[in-house]
Parts: C-alpha cells; sequence; structure tokens
C-alpha cells in the first residue's frame, strides 16, 4: 500500500487521558483511535494486525478440532437465568439493553450458556461427542475502570473455546492439547520465550484453572516463576499445599510481574446442566456432557506485544503479525522505488511505499514508530553505492546492499 | 472437511415460530441456529458462507480505494447529540445501554457521526481527500418486528462505507463507481440477473438516493421496473417527476416485489459539520467534506441467496459463496472415498464428505439440502461402471464418470 494513500498519519501526542503505553504508541502511530475509556476504533493498520493474529489462532482451534461459528452478541436472559449467572448481583459487569417491547436482554460478555444450548440440538448420543466450538468475536464488559488500553477494555475481540466431552479422560486430553495449542500461538506471535503456563485458582468447578502469563512490567498479576522448569504459579494458589501437590520446592520460584494471556478452564457439567443438554452413553445412560471454556483475547494479545517488545522509538512487530513485512521509503526517487515496490508486491511481499513527499527525518522516525520489521530506503547515495538501505527494525545500523540481495534475505 | 465431525445435523422441521423460509432452511441445513426473533447464531456451515460473501465484498470494496477499519458497537452518545440522531424520538431502533457509572451508552446502528469525528485527526488539506474507509462489522437495530429471517436482523453483519470528498463533482464520480463496483458484487454472488439499480427518496440531504433490489417474491418493496433498459423505480418515487427527469415512460415499467441488497446515500455535509470536520482547500478556504454512505447487508445477501435460488429440496448456493465446493458422498465405500477426499483437498478444492453411517437415501435428502453445488457420490455401483456419479445441484440426473474426468470439471 502506497502510504500517500493511507488515511491514517502518526501523531506527536496521545490523548492526554491515556495512561497505557499500549494505547499510546498505538494511537500516535494511527493504529487505533479512542473513542471512549476501554473503547477503541481500529484503523487500517490496526485492523491488519488483529486479522494476523486472527488468523494464527484460528489455525491453531483449527489444528486441535475446532469448529468456528459465531454467537450472538445480544443475549437471552432465560438461559442464564437458569445457570444463575443473570443477576448483576452475580455477574457485576454486564451491559444490559432492552427490545422495543421492554424485555431486558443482554449484550454478550461468554458464551457457556448460549452456546450449550445451541447443541441441544445436535447432542444427543456419545456418538456426537467430543466437539469444540470456538469463536472469534467481540465481546462486551461493564469494566468500572478501563485504563489499560486495549488490554482491557470494555469491547474487545476475544477467542473463546468450548470442549465438550462424554469422560473426565476425554475431558483431560483435550485440555493439554489446548495447552500445547496455546503456547505455539505465543511462540508465533512472538511472545514465547517469556509466556508461562501457570496454575491459578480454579473457581467452583475445579480446583485449579491455567493461565498463560507474560513477562510484563505492567502486568496486574504476580505471579511466582521457575525459569528452569518453565512453570509458573499464580499469587493467588501459591501456597505450600500447592507447592506440595505439583512438587516443587518454594526456593526455586522469584516473583514476577505478568500479564495474562490467556486462560482455560474445567467448567464441569454447570452450564449443560442449565441448559439440560444430555447425551446417551454406549451403555444406554443419560449424562451431562463434560465442559471446558478456553479465552485469549486478541486484542488484549496485540496490546501485550506492543507493551512488551516496544523499544524509545516506537513499536516492534515480530513478522507474524505485523501489519506489513517492509517499510520501503524513498528519499526523492520515487520512481525507482516505485519498480522496486512493484518487484516486491508481485512476489506476494506486502510492503508499506513511504511515497510521500515529506522530510527524510520524519520518514525515518514514522517508520520506526510504526515498527514494521524490514526497512528499505531508496536514496541518491543508496543508488549511488549500488542498491538499497536495508535495516531490520531491530537493528541500529542500515546497510547498502543490492536490490537482489536485499529480496533474497525478505524471501 | 469430514461430515461425521461436524457437530450439525440436518432437522425435518425448523422452529414452529420460524415464518421466514430462508430462516426455515437455513435452520433445518444447519447453517444457523435461532437465538431469539431477529437474532441469529451462525453455525460452521453458516459462518463459511458468511465469510465468503464478504471476501468478495472486501476485494470490491477494495478495487475502489476503500480502506478497511473497524468502528466500535459502543457509542459515546455526545457526538450523536450534536448531528440529532441521539433522541429516541428522532432514531427510533437505538439499544441503548449504560456503563457502571450509569451514564447512557449506545449499540451501534450505523457510523456516519464517529467515523467524521475519527477522521478530525487525520483530515486537515485537500491533500488528504478522498477517502474510503469501509468496515464489515456488527450492527444492531431495534426493530419492533423481525420475521423475516436473516434478511432483517436485530443483529446483523453489515459493510458499511462511506466516501469523503472535496467536491461534489469528486463525490459523484466516486458514488457512479460505487455503483459499479455493487453489481459486480450481486453479479459474482450468483444474483446479477434479478439485482437492479433503483432510484429511491434521497431523503433531507439529496434528491434521490439508490436501492439495488433483488426481484423476490417475498421482497417488502414495491418497484417499478424496466427491463430492457435494466432500470428500476422504487415505489415511492415512481410519478411524473421522476418520469420526466429521467426521460423514460411510464408504460415500459412492470409492478414487481424485490427486496433491498444495498443502498447508497449522498450526505451532504451534515455529519461532518456535526463532527467540526474541515479541510483546507487549494485556495486556503475551509470546507467541510461531502459524505456518501454505502451499505450491503452481508446476512441479507445470504438471506436473499436462499430465498431467490432454493427449490423444493432445499437450498441451492452459487459457486462463489458456498461453504463447500463438493459434496462427497461415499456409499459404503468409505476407503474409496477418502482417497478421492484426500486427492481434492491436495488440489485445494474444499470437500465435505460424508463419511457418516447412514443410509443412502439421508445422505442424497441432506445434500440436497445443504446446497452444495458439486454432488460426487463413490459407490460399488459408481466404481463398477468406472468412476464417481458426478451431478451439479442444478441437474436433475448425475452421470457415471471417470475420477479424472470428474476433477477436470472442477479445475
Amino acid at each position: 500500500m502506497k502510504q500517500s494513500q493511507l488515511f491514517t498519519k502518526t501523531r506527536k501526542e496521545a490523548p492526554t487521558d491515556e495512561v497505557s503505553k499500549n494505547a499510546q504508541l498505538l494511537i500516535r502511530a494511527g493504529y487505533i483511535h479512542k473513542h471512549m475509556a476501554g473503547v477503541y476504533e481500529f484503523l487500517p493498520l490496526g485492523l491488519r494486525v488483529m486479522h494476523k493474529i486472527s488468523h494464527i489462532v484460528r489455525e491453531e482451534m483449527n489444528a486441535i478440532g475446532g469448529q468456528e461459528l459465531k454467537m450472538t452478541v445480544l443475549q437471552d436472559p432465560e438461559i442464564w437465568k437458569k445457570s444463575g449467572r443473570w443477576d448483576d448481583a452475580v455477574v457485576d459487569n454486564w451491559f444490559k439493553t432492552k427490545l422495543s417491547n421492554g424485555q431486558e436482554i443482554g449484550v454478550g460478555l461468554t458464551h457457556e450458556e448460549p452456546l450449550a444450548k445451541v447443541l441441544t440440538q445436535y447432542v444427543h448420543s456419545y456418538r456426537d461427542l467430543p466437539i469444540y466450538p470456538y469463536q472469534i468475536q467481540v465481546k462486551f464488559r461493564n469494566e468500572a475502570r478501563a485504563k489499560s488500553g486495549i488490554m482491557r477494555g470494555r469491547e474487545f475481540l476475544m477467542k473463546d473455546m468450548y470442549s465438550f466431552s462424554q469422560t473426565e479422560e476425554d475431558h483431560h486430553a483435550f485440555y493439554e492439547a489446548s495447552k500445547k495449542a496455546y503456547m505455539k500461538v505465543y511462540a508465533r506471535v512472538g511472545l514465547g520465550d517469556i509466556t508461562f503456563e501457570t496454575f491459578a485458582s480454579g473457581g467452583i468447578f475445579s480446583k485449579y484453572s491455567h493461565e498463560f502469563q507474560t513477562l510484563a512490567d505492567v502486568g496486574e498479576d504476580t505471579v511466582y516463576l521457575d525459569r528452569s522448569k518453565k512453570l509458573a504459579i499464580n499469587k493467588e494458589v501459591f501456597n505450600d499445599e500447592v507447592l506440595l501437590e505439583l512438587g516443587v520446592k518454594k526456593e526455586d520460584f522469584e516473583e514476577v510481574r505478568a500479564v495474562e494471556v490467556g486462560n482455560i478452564f474445567s467448567l464441569g457439567t454447570k452450564y449443560a446442566e442449565a441448559a439440560e443438554l444430555t447425551f446417551e452413553t454406549e451403555s444406554g445412560d443419560k449424562k451431562y456432557p463434560i465442559m471446558g471454556s478456553y479465552g485469549i483475547g486478541i486484542g488484549r494479545l496485540m496490546g501485550v506485544i506492543v507493551e512488551v517488545l516496544s523499544d524509545d522509538k516506537g513499536i516492534v512487530w515480530p513478522e507474524s503479525v505485523a501489519p506489513f513485512r517492509v517499510h520501503l521509503i524513498s528519499i526523492g526517487e520515487n520512481e525507482k522505488a516505485e519498480e522496486l515496490y512493484k518487484k516486491l508486491t508481485d512476489k506476494g511481499i506486502e510492503v508499506l511505499f513511504d511515497d510521500r513527499d515529506v522530510r527524510p527525518g520524519e520518514k525515518f522516525a514514522d517508520s520506526d514508530l510504526l515498527g514494521i520489521p524490514h526497512r528499505v530506503v531508496v536514496s541518491k547515495r543508496s543508488l549511488e553505492n549500488g542498491g538499497v538501505e536495508y535495516k531490520k527494525r531491530t537493528d541500529s545500523e542500515g546497510v547498502v546492499i543490492s536490490v537482489e540481495d536485499m529480496v533474497q534475505r525478505l524471501l
């Protein structure tokens, strides 16, 4: 894409009420716009990143048998009343609204109940299980404070998967498979080395749940980490009982700040019971399937990538999620640069081509702020030296190389 | 995909309160599930169709210079109060909700106001125009009655594009380009021959708007159509003044029922004024950009395709939007069929493979209901006759041909 045609521009300052680093950088670079606290528009560059993260998550969920669907935002209270999660005294962050006939309805914050209800149409026998439906969908939570940029929004894009299994054994096998899939997601988006499977409290359905925590000073969670074992325990369950159960020693753990980038829960049969979702076993008994839920906040993941990988000049995108792979910058050589733009895009390489009529210093500063992984500069000087100046976003200095060498590095 | 793994199944009956043909068929075939009136879950097959229609729309919007973004569902009232569209007495189908601090906010039904506000950050000079942002996003309208299935929902997926131009001339040129792009969309989704650009009333900003109307008995609109000129006029403006203005004769038009599958509006400067969105002209004056809006309901389009193309056996998808291209059916020959499944998917052909252990008659009936364009049956009989039985969904009889011939027909 030609940068002269991109309608967003970089900004010197983010809104003064924006305290989070991720939102400050993303707003300054033109990836997002703040609509109100915890609610952000995703502008073209930002949407491209969201699509790339979504695509990675989708591939990994499909790989473990996930079937993508799309639940509704508007929620009929009936099924939520049955499960006991409609009352604001129980779930305090519902957005609720009304149909024109006055009936109160909800704005979806999670989907265990309605999904279990959908499945009453399709699950009757043990032969119909297991199933793993998931969605990548906008969700809404009425957070009292929303000061973490896109890491904790009132409106946010989330991947939520749910498992329905016949037996505890089957449930456990999928639960473990989901952990591996989650770690693949974090590795692919560039957070693999600093993201850890973490023991956390389990709520009423099971003793423990598992979180995936990424090391970050800005994190809301305190986590105890054994780096050598790549094992982490959330502060809330870091006690003698758990240490004993896991067979680990307190002194091997260090206290770190981290941000939760995913969580998985065993849900037991509570929501199946509320929806009257049953199946007939091989021996003819009626049983409730065992459910699990598996969440990754797509927007949150994008925010965390910005928080932990950016430097003092701006954003640093991993290649896998960058809005473009190459930032091609023309310094007074638009004709030569345009040839190169065509050459690269013809090879299927995604290029943002800075063809704007602005000072070189501004172009370089913008390029650092935008954080595209590969920078290629075409200038009089580079052409005289036989090529283009090539620099990775993470390199401090560029090198002049031939166009052929540069293309080779990108293929 | 193997059908034994797909969690949805066909159903004999749709819910008794479902009166629309599109929803009845889509529910029976397992594409959608009814959550409540006008609110539907999109199950795996249905979501695949939605993704395909979205992809076609996206390509055509990108081709005329569109830049995709994602606006927010939650809406701060401020900008809507300025434009005069917050009050329920003016706009009667808002869903409204409240932040935890009690502040009333909206649930998005359209996005002229907030988009104009976003652009105040980026549009300052005539050099920044024109721009054509668009989104494919879930929208909400509090319809009193919702009886048309996915053709008119309370929650629905929509493509809405907005144009911002310097001059009336530029605006007009893009408005005309959008008409061509829209007709390309309808042609690509299989409705080209029965969809007509239609004069309609323009509201307060311009004398006329344009709708795109697809001939359908179930349509809510009455339209006058000159088939030879491929010109239609909505009943609401089918009067002597308009006939004179268009230079056409009343007697060339026939009255038909049609359903609106898109509309485009000139908006003037009203929303730019409300958002204080201005730009400096080449001569240094301050002006408001001229806006247009361009909508296509993605869900509605899917519903219309079902309404107008289905037959008494079920849905008939055009290839471009079908969830799979090929429905491969094994009649007691799962091993041979599996080979073929691998062969086709290796060539990038999307196949739904009916490997289920059910009666042939049930498989054929399901196949007709699902509406996948190409049916390939592998049976003892077909193998004895040298291949597979191949039939298009629209053919009445299949033919036995060799596997090579069949693959050739699909490439």
